[in-house]
């Protein structure tokens, strides 16, 4: 395992949650498989042509947010107030630099938002109007409402928007009995051996309040070091956050000596589950291993680098 | 060490910097201790008749935040814009229940919005107008920009409002030559053996962009875990944020088994160093011991416990 710089790769998820596959058409399924795999492509293509894993990672995001099916970027879920509220982030394991945006409403890719908070900011978080406004300054595409207006996530707010508790909406629960933490993510390993991590969301349907959950977080929906591993999360953000969970991985493999399978197993499948967070992660070290780990029925995900593997999956097994 | 009943104490700090003797009067000297004093109290009369320490940390951190020259509530700074956007947040170690706010403009106290936030919304972070309207909802009192104006805050703004650089505000440098990163903070243990942390701060003068730091960030300016240990930060949250500070001391004494004071002087005094992040923090576990740390020249801080010590001290002796 010393020659890291050849087992670059990249893993991404698309949300993980109750992914029913009695409500999953062939059609949608097919659009799902492809939508993963475009984003693995293009994160892949940059880490060959020597890309840094911050070019590979972002580009994997912009890839997800772009395709309305993923709640994040075009597909992002609607507010209670009928508006799209966005958070992002992205962390580089080579000298720990961040960045994080949340109330996002009018900037195509958060993600590349989050990357030029990071590069040009001098800051680490930026959030609201204000930081679109930064954006618009660092010349970032912006997006009327319409584009993204989705009919099916309309129809999810109209579903749940009068009910009484703002709790409910946690749950992203739908009339078919699905249950989606959709957040979009990608994990990757360059060829210099570099770690980045990068996560996008548009939050919960119906969410209110201005509530921000663990995506634009540093330490709990992303996070990257190259001393440990970069993980990007999913799940019910309000105990990722408090359950500091990316960089809870960090610590279990820096200061215990775990495996990042060993270190994620135990996190996801086991603290995380007994404290109720239900949701998923995906992981790379600097040596290229990689975890793909969840603890509800499904997480769209995937994994290709240079070993050749390249495998998409949905559902449990 | 088995009674941590006997135990019971809290710690705080009004922010870290480089605080010049020079430029103290004994009459500002004075007013600063003074303040810390109340705030101890406030926190402290709260232990000792048996309340939480929660209650206990929030009390005192409504304290700071209602003295002026605190960079919080009352005595927060100025943004770029000439408003005030005011963070905060809490995290009880009991069941490591959190709530955090930023953005936030016309809540007198921050703090107690970061608790209702944890208790009454089902969320752990909400932001901006929006959290706002949660808390006046919840009876939280507000208050207009003429509360929050200082005319000595409003001079710092006016000092660097127009440098171009809106990373000079980083250092909230006036022409004095001080140098503080304004955040207050407490930490406690109670009777029954919980501990509580709480972080509230006004930001950077000239800050633009909807700038978001370390304090409303759980992991990062504030944690609390029953198992390790309560923490509240205050520097360049910057750093702290890509450092996930407090949750590292957490990891640190849980993985490594290091003490409080090892793992707070580690992470605070070595591993910040090196990494750039000026600053400090309070730290207290569940015997009861507790940290007072700052690489910089100075803290306002102070202790008061059941074992009889109450000490103030704002240099670094």
């Amino acid at each position: 395992m010393n020659s890291t710089n050849k087992r670059f790769g990249i893993a991404i998820h698309g949300g993980a949650g109750t992914i029913l596959k009695a409500l999953m058409t062939k059609e949608k399924e097919a659009a799902y498989h492809q939508a993963l795999q475009n984003a693995l492509d293009a994160g892949y293509a940059l880490l060959q042509s020597g890309k840094s894993s911050l070019d590979a990672v972002e580009a994997a995001v912009r890839s997800l947010e772009d395709f309305p099916l993923f709640n994040a970027g075009k597909g992002a879920v609607f507010t209670h107030n009928g508006t799209h509220e966005m958070d992002a982030s992205i962390m580089f394991g080579a000298d720990l630099s961040a960045g994080a945006v949340s109330g996002i409403s009018s900037i195509r890719n958060p993600v590349s938002l989050a990357r030029v908070v990071m590069e040009k900011s001098g800051h680490v978080y930026l959030s609201g109007v204000e930081a679109e406004n930064f954006g618009k300054l660092q010349g970032l595409v912006c997006e009327s409402p319409a584009y993204f207006y989705e009919e099916s996530r309309y129809k999810q707010l109209l579903d749940i928007r009068d009910s009484d508790s703002y709790q409910l909406d946690h749950t992203d629960k739908t009339e078919s009995g699905e249950k989606k933490f959709g957040t979009v993510g990608a994990v990757a390993l360059d060829a210099m051996g570099n770690l980045a991590a990068a996560t996008s969301t548009g939050g919960m349907t119906n969410k209110r309040f201005g509530r921000v959950g663990d995506t634009p977080i540093i330490g709990a929906g992303t996070y990257a070091n190259n001393k440990t591993c970069a993980i990007s999360c999913t799940g019910h953000g309000e105990y990722f956050i408090r359950a500091v969970v990316a960089y809870d991985i960090s610590c279990l493999m820096e200061y215990r000596g775990m495996s990042l399978e060993e270190a994620a197993r135990f996190v996801v499948n086991d603290k995380l589950v007994k404290f109720g967070g239900e949701g998923g992660l995906v992981g790379m070290d600097a040596d290229g291993n990689y975890v793909l780990a969840f603890n509800s029925e499904g997480m769209y995900r995937g994994i290709k680098n240079a070993e050749g593997i390249n495998e998409i999956k949905i559902y449990e097994s």
